[in-house]
C-alpha cells in the first residue's frame, strides 16, 4: 500500500453492442460468441467507475474536483457511446470487438490523454451486475 | 390489505431497442424520443420482477414454486427477449413502440396465459435503476 | 390510494432451515423441494422489511419512531431466529414449513400483537435477492 | 389491481437537518429525538423515488416522458433541497418538523401542483437504506 | 498497476455452517464464535466473486469466456457447497472450520487446480452484506 | 498477490458538513466548493469499508473477529462523527476540511492506532453511492 488516496466516480451509459471477428466465418463467431453474436445487436446498461489516485491538494483537501472529473467523463466517453450502436457508431469499436475488456482499455486511453499524468487512473467497468472488469488490473 | 400472500421473483435479460413511431417523420420522432430514437439502437440490461398473489398451499407452505415460476419466466419471456434486438427479431414489437410500459404490457399478457388464473399478477420491470415501470399498477 | 403514510424498517437475520413435510415420504419430499429439502439443512441472510401504516403525530412529525420500532422488531423477530436453526430451534417451526410464506406470516402475527392496531402492518422478506414474499399482499 | 400504468423515477438530493419541536423543552426534545436533535444538525443522502400512475398514450407507448418527469424533478424539488440545511435554508421546514415522514408529504404537494391532475402520484424516500417513508400510502 | 486485464464473475450460493473448533470446551467455543457457534447451525446468502488477471486474447477481446468461468465455477464449488451444510455435508469442512477466511481459501484452492496458470486468481466472498474477505489479498 | 487473507466490515454513519477554506475569500471558496460551501451546511449517509490484511489464526480461522472489529469502529468513528456536523462538533475537522479524502484520511489515523501492527488497514468511505475514496491507495 502507498501513502496516497484514490478517489472514485461512477458513471453510466446505455449502449447497443455485437461481439464479432470479422475475420472469422458465422460459424466459428456463433460458436465462440454465442447468443452475444446475434446479428441485430443487443444491449447493456454499463456502469463505469473511474478511479484516480495521488497525492491531495493541501489547500483543497481534493485529489481532484469530483465535479470535474465527471464532466471530463461526460463529454470524452457518454458523449461518444451512450444510446449509442457501439459498433456502428463509434470510430473506437469499428475495427475492435466491443467486448467489457476492449471497452475499458478504449476508455482508458481516452481519459488518459485528459488526466494530468501525476496521477495513476483505473477504469472498472461493469457489463451486467455479475459480469464485469478492471484495466489496468492491480 | 388482503389476507393473502405475494411471492416474487426477479430475471433479467438484455436487449437492443429503439423508440420509433413509423407513422411520425423522423423530425417528430426525435424530438418526442430524442437519444432513445437512435437509427442503430442501444440497449438495456432490464431487470424484471414478477409478483404472483393468492393463498399458499398449506401442504407445501408455498404460494407457487419459485424454481418453476423461474422456469416459466424463462421459457416464455427470456428466450424470446434476452440478447435480442426487440424492434428487429420478435414479433411483439414489429408494431409496438417498446417503451418500458409497452414491455411490461408484453410480458404481463404472455404471463398471463401461462399462470393459474386464481393467481393475480403483476409485472415490475427496470430499464434502468432510475426508470422503471409496474402493470398492472396498484 | 389513501391519505395515510407508511414507514419502513429494514433489519436481517441469518438463519439455517430445511423444507419437509413430516407426512410424506422422503421421495416424495425430495421431489416437491428438491435441494432445499437436504436433511442437513442450508441457510440464507434474510432481509426484513416491516411496513406501519397510519397518520403521523401532528407534534412529532412521526408516524412512529423507528428507533422503537427497531428495537421491537429485534427483541420479537431477530432473538428468536437470528443465527438459529428454524426447524430446530424454533417453536414457530416445530411443525410448521419454513418457506418464505410461512415464515413472513408468523413474523406478522408476531408483530401484529406488539404494534398499535390503529396502524396497519405489512411484511416483506426476502430469502434471497431473487426471492422474496410480502404478507398480507396488497 | 387497476388496468393502468405505474412509471418511476428515481433521483436524489444531499441534506443536512435537525429534528426539534420548537414548542418544546430542550429535554424533552432530545428525549423524543435523541441524537437526531443534534443542535448542529447532521445529514443524509435521500433517495427519492416519485411514482406516477395512469395510462399511456398510445401514439408514444409513454405514460408520461421521464425525462420530462426527472427536470420537474429537479426544477421543483431537487433546486430547493440538495445541498440545502433543510431548517435554516428552505421555507417549507421553517415551522414543520422535516422528518422523512414530513419531507414526502411536502415533496407530493410540491409535485401534485405540477402534474396533471388525471395522473395519479405516489412519494417514496429513503432517508437511510434502512429507515423509508411513502406517501400517500397504499 | 499492471498493464493488465481483470475480469470479475459473480456467483452465489446458500449454505448452512457452524463456527467450532473440536480442540476446545463448549465453553471456550461459545466465548469465542458466540452465537455463530449455534449447535443446530445457523445460514447465509454467499456472494461469491472470482476475479481472473491476464493479458486479452487478440482474436476474441476476451481475457476469458465469462459463460465458461461461470460454468467451472458453477461445476466445482457451487456443486459442492450450494444448498448444503458446510460442517456435515463437505469433505473440505469436515476438520476445517467454515469461517469466512476458510471458505475462500478452499473455493481458491479448487478454481486454482482448474485455471490455466498463466492467469491470476483472487476470491472475493461476501458472508453478509456487511462481513467479506478477499484471498489471496492485493 | 500476496498469500494473506483480507477482511472487510462495512458500517455507516450521517453527518453534516460545509467545505470551505477559512484562509480565503467567500468568493473564492463559492467559486472552488461550489453548493458543497453552503454556509447553512448539508449531509450525507456515509459508508464506510474497514479493510485489515494478515494472516488467520489457525486455531479460530479468523484473521480478527468481524464483531471486535464492528465494535472498535463504533466505538472510535461512529460514536465520534454520527449525527454531527463535522465542522462544528468535531476535534478533527475543526481546522481541517472534511472533504472526503481528509474523513478517509482521519479515520485510518484513529483506527491505526487501535489495530495490531502486523496487519494492513485500508479505508473505503463512500460519501455517495457514486463520490467515494479509498485511503491508502492500492
Amino acid at each position: 500500500m502507498s501513502n496516497r488516496v484514490a478517489v472514485f466516480r461512477k458513471e453510466h451509459f446505455n449502449a447497443a453492442h455485437r461481439l464479432h471477428n470479422p475475420a472469422w466465418s458465422d460459424e466459428k463467431n456463433f460458436s465462440v460468441f454465442g447468443k452475444c453474436n446475434n446479428p441485430n445487436y443487443h444491449g447493456h446498461n454499463y456502469d463505469l467507475i473511474v478511479k484516480v489516485v495521488g497525492e491531495p491538494d493541501p489547500q483543497t483537501g481534493y485529489l481532484i474536483d469530483l465535479k470535474m472529473l465527471s464532466d471530463l467523463v461526460k463529454e470524452n466517453v457518454l458523449q461518444k457511446f451512450d444510446h449509442k450502436n457501439l459498433n456502428l457508431d463509434t470510430a473506437e469499436f469499428k475495427d475492435l470487438n466491443p467486448t467489457a475488456e476492449n471497452i475499458a482499455i478504449v476508455i482508458y486511453n481516452i481519459l488518459r490523454e485528459k488526466i494530468n499524468k501525476k496521477f495513476d487512473l483505473q477504469i472498472r467497468l461493469y457489463e451486467t451486475e455479475r459480469n464485469f472488469v478492471e484495466y489496468p488490473a492491480n
